[in-house]
């Protein structure tokens, strides 16, 4: 089995945003020089390039939208968000999602420039649907888990144990992730177990008295 | 009379993203020194911190999204866009149209955090009602001549004069501006002409040869 | 004083939908005609069309979009919920937030076919805004009161109050209602005393026992 | 092969709203029986109980909102539209796309409710991805076909081909439909030749002079 891989959402908390947001992207690179550990941050889009500057982790934005060049005020290009310094994206994630034409559009875009891209789903169907649009990694969360406490892995192994098996009947070079609910060491070591090959993850860590300690724990299991 | 202000809304085309933006804010910049006129920055968000670490202008945010702190997956935080560097916001423009509830939500959290708004009508009637709500900078662009290269000033001088009309006679602190269609300096002066204390820019200035003379002719006939 | 009015947002409840709305819609129909106040139904589009087949009363669609005849399928026309029955329409509930811009043109469609509008507000200042777009009825419902239970009238009756005051100071002829959490003829006597000239009901209403005499037990003390 | 199946999207136009809706459904209704052809009717929901009334054909709604009983002012329940009169539904029209996670949920509401789904997509890549949702119907359309008059089946015969044979390789009991431009007899024939069970149509018919016999053409050389 390869490496897995961590992904940590920085959402919108106070605790994830501006200096603390370049903080806690350290915290995630040395977290992840002392483990071995791939980690991934995926902070604000006006966070991306001040954090690639200051650190040398994997940047994924957290949405992309499915836009060209041109007159699309309030929005932020594919091609703005990889010359900040990002190297792939969330799609479709619970807090954001998109149009299932959208969701393909952005897809291939990704493909075009030459950037990661991580689906997220809410369900094994969707999840299917998903896999035949061929994203580098699909997460599967479900909602009523997000931010719960309660980790997918032990509330519902089923979904992960299903999705990985649908999804890879589908698509077997397809990385499936797991979220909601994830913190601690014992969480990520189920949901290995279960056949996910990494996690996304968001306030169990980014609240966290010592991040970079949780992020230490989390990956302790494996 | 003040002096009236140039905003340029970068929105997102190849030739403002990225080191391109960089370079028309450097662009903004000296021709706001050489003439004199307060020119603003609206790039989109993963350029703010960039510009604003290399230039001295005013940056505004193209867009701010109705939330407070926590899950908002996509997104950027009022206080993530002002740590990064921007001093403003376009609010509700004509590619980013807002609800009514979340237009006057953002206004009262750009009060609340100190930064400028500049909110964005599409005619009259709801300048009138976005008066109300007393923004600092209220744009009025008649959405079938944004891009059109039709000045505005020229085409609809009514929408112009009778906005700033209604709008003062509400709020006499709110700055009215005029957009779609303006690029050079009859433009302008026609604009100033009619009562508008400011423009707001685009595809105009970031698609000619020079965007720096191109600012330089557009504020030489006032 | 002119009589109040009640109209009853019928939602997409169980208990207001198809027979259920006809009948609910024949309750609203005799407790009108019992006790001489004016009773509108804002059924489902779908239900518009029998319940004006088979009562006299009012019947106001719940939206409209912001669209004119053409290419928009998966909406409906203004023009055939008129045709349906429709003499009025709710624009912008809690429920269907509009755009500012979206808002101010089915005003104005409604305007040029000759309907009533109610337009729903969450707040003293959105109420401003919207009163400059002259409603006929404009709705204000706090909207962490609605489906509460906890009358507007009693746990904000400074909204109710303010809202009349400021949007009659824009505009005498709008008649402001109150929603959100009334159900009682006590909560409907403090929102006509508060100056409310009727109210806007829901689940209050929907879901008792007997929506008739629940109906007439609300304007039993006025 | 079965007979195929002939969807008429009546979208919003006014020869196909209210009484103008009506007449349509009676033309087809009659076209349907001259010609042995199964044609449906996707009205308004507005539209829909007055059509069931008077005519026997079957009814699809133009669109399913993912909702269940309770506060969504503005959209129709899926129990309202089919006590209306609703035996199917298209679900994601390109005029009125959704969410992938919204259009699971709408083909399993479809399922428990015993009715059938027609789901629209716009290429082949969207196409297999809702191949896996198992909707009763896929109807594909190249967006920038649609009320072109350029018909897909000449336009784009590859489109229609692949999108069968993938979606039948991922399940051969959904049955593929193609829209978008087709308007005549030669249109359909070639759709039927590229192994489409039907077509989904709308202006082409609704604009004809007679839509009765535009309908009976359309099915002539099948």
């Amino acid at each position: 089995m390869n490496t897995p891989i961590v992904i940590l959402n920085f959402k919108t908390y106070i605790e994830s945003s501006g200096l603390n947001a370049l903080n806690l992207a350290k915290d995630l690179e040395s977290a992840g020089e002392e483990t071995g550990i791939n980690m991934v941050a995926a902070p604000q889009a006006a966070d991306i390039y001040r954090i690639k500057q200051e650190t040398s982790i994997p940047i994924f934005a957290q949405n992309i939208d499915a836009i060209t060049p041109g007159g699309h005020t309030g929005h932020d290009l594919i091609e703005t968000l990889i010359e900040a310094g990002a190297s792939g994206s969330l799609i479709n994630h619970s807090e954001k999602r998109m149009k299932l034409a959208d969701i393909e559009n952005v897809i291939e875009l990704t493909k075009e420039k030459g950037i990661l891209s991580c689906l997220c789903t809410n369900n094994i169907n969707t999840s299917k649907a998903a896999a035949t649009l061929a994203p580098d990694y699909l997460a599967v969360e479900p909602p009523e888990l997000i931010g719960s406490g309660i980790p997918v892995s032990q509330a519902q192994p089923e979904v992960v144990e299903d999705t990985v098996k649908e999804v890879k009947a589908i698509n077997k070079d397809i990385k499936v992730l797991c979220g909601a609910g994830i913190s601690t060491g014992e969480d990520m070591a189920a949901a290995i177990e279960l056949g996910a090959e990494g996690v996304l993850l968001a306030s169990g860590i980014i609240k966290a008295d010592s991040p970079k300690e949780a992020l230490i724990d989390l990956v302790s299991k494996i």
